[in-house]
């Protein structure tokens, strides 16, 4: 799917993981002060920020990561007819390893 | 057409492509806290952003690329009577490829 | 009129076009997201920022271009009875060539 | 917990620590102008932020120490059924020492 | 006059042209998205602002200059009973010449 | 007490002084555009903010010293029962000597 | 005065003038746009900001300059029973001179 979009900059996509948040009982009390993160996989990474000297920053996350991210950050759209995110690299909280 | 505007800068020009985001049942639920993308086709690009040292930041977008941008972020005008948008090169979120 | 006056920076003195903007219905549904823009003819460029090293960055726009700017940017005054606007170089859209 | 999960540039996990804000009274004067600070142990921290010059900063916390971090800074996410939260580490305030 | 008082930084001291805005039916219909500059006279200029690496970026306008500037960017006062105003090399938009 | 806490980056730890604000009429008219600072000790301070060479900053002020802060700067705590405050160096107003 | 505090750094004590403001009608119609500068005398200045290079960027003005400064900018409180405000430097708008 890398090979169909290169994101621009410090972006990256994201698959968002399908949603698994069905409340049991049904009732949600928002906590508005906080965001909950959303997990997904890597799809196609950016080349990185270019710096003022010319050079480009490379990303620290990675194609088939598993990522924690940001859900407010996103841009959605759709890929191939599946969902999809590109947001920036600092959108991304952190990588999920050896899950 | 390229020939026929230069933008200022890291600004692009991109010929929205045509929306066909008819809904079938007609009814749309707005999505408020995501922004949905918009494809095109970048028609002309700026020279780059000047650094602090006197250069250019040469763009990574080019005339041709299909692309997918944020419509909040551009600047809608007529080109010889067709629909154009110039943004900036940050507005644009990913390059499609090989469509 | 370029010798009449001098913008200071990055500023530039633009001469609207006459607008020609009567909608033929007479009914404007205004796309709020969206800002139209203005064409005008450069009277005269700044001699561009200080940088941190005591450089000029000159402005890529200069004396008779036509260009596209953002309405929302320059301010409004009268030059020999003429209606000019001062803006910033970074309001100034694209370069309209060939026309 | 640490080779779990990796957070991103100056990024940093912590579990926070019980709350035991139980107020005897059972009323609370909110003194909105003042936000209370949480304590917690760092689980993970984050490879830094990336310099100008492609250097990375090193975090000044690291993995067991217990800090005081601001409430509102982080994203709450469960880790193996655990309450936890990312944040930057310019969102944590204080390491605690010697306790 | 400049000898009597010396702006900090980058800031000038002008001296407003007589307002001759009177309107002749009355009425103004203000066009708030614009901003009206006003015209005056530099009485004294600041020092530069001080870079990094300590130098002073001297200033584009000196004193005597006939000069455009914004309206709302100014603090007024009084200097030996005539209205004064101390703004921003910024707020300064353009030099007005050969008047 | 500083062997107890350790602020992060340019952060110091104050002690405040116990408040004597009892207004003797017992009406306060607040003057809202007006912060009143209040009086604290230094109890221990960070090893200041990571410049991009990878330096610390060294603070100004240092344990022990009698401070004047914002006081909407700072985050509250108690270390050992006692009231403290969080707060960045840039929230420190002026150090009160010789008293 | 300058013995008994010393600002931390682009900070400045300035001891204001006394108010002599009282309008002759009683009336007061206030420019809401325009924010009128007060006078006062600089009783003590910090060592400057610290620069990324580890330097300290000096002060324009130095005690006992009879300044004007813009009144939003300041934090009041009491020197010896005296009012007193600390601002920083670049609330100062001028320096009187020979007066």
């Amino acid at each position: 799917m890398a090979s169909k979009i290169r994101p621009v900059g410090d972006r990256v996509v994201v698959k968002p993981a399908q949603k698994e948040e069905v409340t049991k009982s049904g009732i949600v009390i928002p906590d508005t002060a906080k965001e909950k993160p959303q997990e997904g996989t890597v799809v196609a990474v950016g080349a990185g920020k270019l710096t003022d000297k010319g050079d480009r920053q490379p990303l620290e996350v990675k194609e088939g990561d598993k990522v924690l991210f940001a859900k407010y950050g996103g841009t959605e759209f759709k890929l191939d007819g599946e969902d999809m995110l590109v947001l920036r690299e600092s959108d991304i909280l952190a990588i999920l390893k050896g899950d």
